[in-house]
């Protein structure tokens, strides 16, 4: 009888090892007693975000929303990474001219670029809109899309934030990070919209925010196809197809993704026509805004300054029924 | 004794059938005798696809391909469903025509719209590209994206083939749907890219080809941005954004996607540019195009016609190792 239980108590253990094997995303599911966002300190923005998924996704609850429409946007710079006291894609196109320089003598003693090799003008706030912009087509074309994003994957390893550092794509937000992964394990499909090249973001989304590039949408240049000798590409020409800030985001979001998102977060004034066509449908959708107000762990600024005006969004996210996070009060830790 | 082996015999049976239970996929997998394209004629086509496929899913082989860059793009009209003598959107644009004209008492006497409803001109190739345009962005504008989807819904519900007396969603080529499942089964991510406005093809394309609206990019009318009382809307207006067909369509999948296909299935000149970005890039890729040569079950058209010109396939597949399937000797079954 000893062997039969001995039997028994093996095969019992065996099917519970098979199991656990097979289906670990069942057995954590099961777990009730693991916080998804522990970088999130209690209070209403953390309760918004969990009570808005748990809604969604409970089947028996009014506001359930099927798996395959539970698409959330969030915005990049001062979002997800740290955009103060310059957006990092700016640093990149800087570092461009100077690399592009030996070839461009006339860069010397032709604007913008000369400021930017003397170091006259080190901010991108320091340039006119129309400077960034000849700076941003400059340094982006006569470039395969692989070849741009492989100068921009190339820079982002060598380069480090000045103020805190470390590299770049290490100044992440760690509740961010957090809330993408809980996200997507809740069966939602995370995009970015960002303001900044696309192809600039979907050099590092997929390894740093798991984020694949087609789920990147972004400003764009426009392209070229280019055919030759049975070999084809398509090339970037000098000159601008989006900017994809303000209503533009959500228009983009329309033409990319074809369906309105139910969740999105940004943190500045371009952002708010995202968060309008997410919670301004027939849906709930939940809008978040992050307010950097921490100038200890890491910059404080919303109004007046070159990045992240934020007037706007305090104005309306009553009305809107959006949340304003606090990265001071509501976040345990920054990076 | 015999207890002991019947337990063990029992464990062994009990953990079989967990295993079966809970790894559905991999037991298919290792099923070696199930054609997954048993709608295809044994022949050069169906041994290129399942050669290609097994090459870039087999670690070992030099031409695998990671799971996440296995993207494939198919061509809609003529590639997945029936497009002869008319693209389907053509007839839901001169439906619509009829249905607005109550509101327009002026087209009865202003063209392209008079011949519409007088009947004395019938098909899209009766028009010039300009008219085409013109009643295009006419029947598709001054409407939310859902509003657009959902007329283009209601149509294909009540609408039928004239030739084959099914509805439009049934004359999809049964080859095609089990081609589109083969390759998500290997992991692929499969994309329409269409000719025809992106909207119209999302209002079918999930339920139909188990295709997402995200992953369905086409021709597209300009958006405005509309926000009143905290309700917010994206409207299109009568101005063409897009028109993707040709260079377009290689142009729209670097800026949609991100990346190259390494599939790329179409039939006709407006899908070479798309076949060419997918095979003519440094990794091995396949290029395939529809000939529609069977007039008994189909139709059998290619230059010279009003829809599907395929000159210039014909000429240049050889060169860039394109596939062309006969529809009449490749295919089983057409629908």
């Amino acid at each position: 009888m000893d062997v039969v239980r001995n039997m028994k108590i093996s095969t019992y253990l065996v099917l519970f090892v098979v199991a656990l094997f097979c289906i670990p995303s069942l057995a954590m599911a099961f777990e009730p007693n693991v916080d998804p966002l522990p970088s999130w300190n209690e209070g209403s923005a953390k309760n918004a975000i969990l009570s808005f998924v748990a809604n969604v996704t409970n089947k028996s609850n009014p506001d359930y929303v099927e798996t395959e429409e539970r698409i959330a946007t969030f915005d990049n710079d001062g979002t997800l990474w740290c955009e103060y006291p310059d957006y990092v894609q700016s640093r990149f196109m800087f570092d461009r001219v100077k690399d592009m320089a030996p070839e461009h003598p006339e860069w010397n003693d032709t604007q913008p670029f000369s400021s930017i090799l003397s170091g006259e003008r080190f901010y991108a706030s320091n340039f006119s809109t129309k400077e960034v912009m000849q700076i941003y087509v400059t340094t982006s074309s006569n470039l395969t899309a692989d070849e741009y994003m492989s100068l921009a994957r190339n820079w982002l390893n060598r380069s480090k934030n000045p103020h805190f550092g470390f590299p770049y794509t290490k100044c992440i937000y760690k509740p961010m990070l957090e809330l993408l992964s809980y996200l997507r394990y809740e069966g939602f499909k995370t995009y970015i919209v960002t303001g900044g090249d696309e192809d600039f973001v979907r050099a590092f989304s997929d390894e740093v925010y798991g984020i694949p590039p087609e789920q990147v949408i972004g400003s764009a240049i426009k392209l070229q196809f280019i055919e030759n000798n049975s070999s084809c590409s398509v090339m970037k020409l000098p000159e601008i197809l989006v900017i994809d800030d303000g209503q533009e985001k959500a228009k983009e979001i329309q033409l990319n993704i074809g369906r309105r998102p139910i969740f999105a977060y940004g943190n500045s004034e371009g952002d708010i026509p995202m968060l309008q066509f997410t919670t301004g449908g027939n849906r709930q959708g939940l809008g978040l805004l992050n307010h950097h107000d921490d100038p200890i762990r890491e910059y404080a600024y919303d109004n007046g300054s070159a990045v992240g005006r934020l007037d706007k969004g305090f104005e309306i996210a009553g009305e809107w029924g959006w949340q304003v996070v606090s990265m001071k009060n509501d976040w345990k830790y920054i990076f």
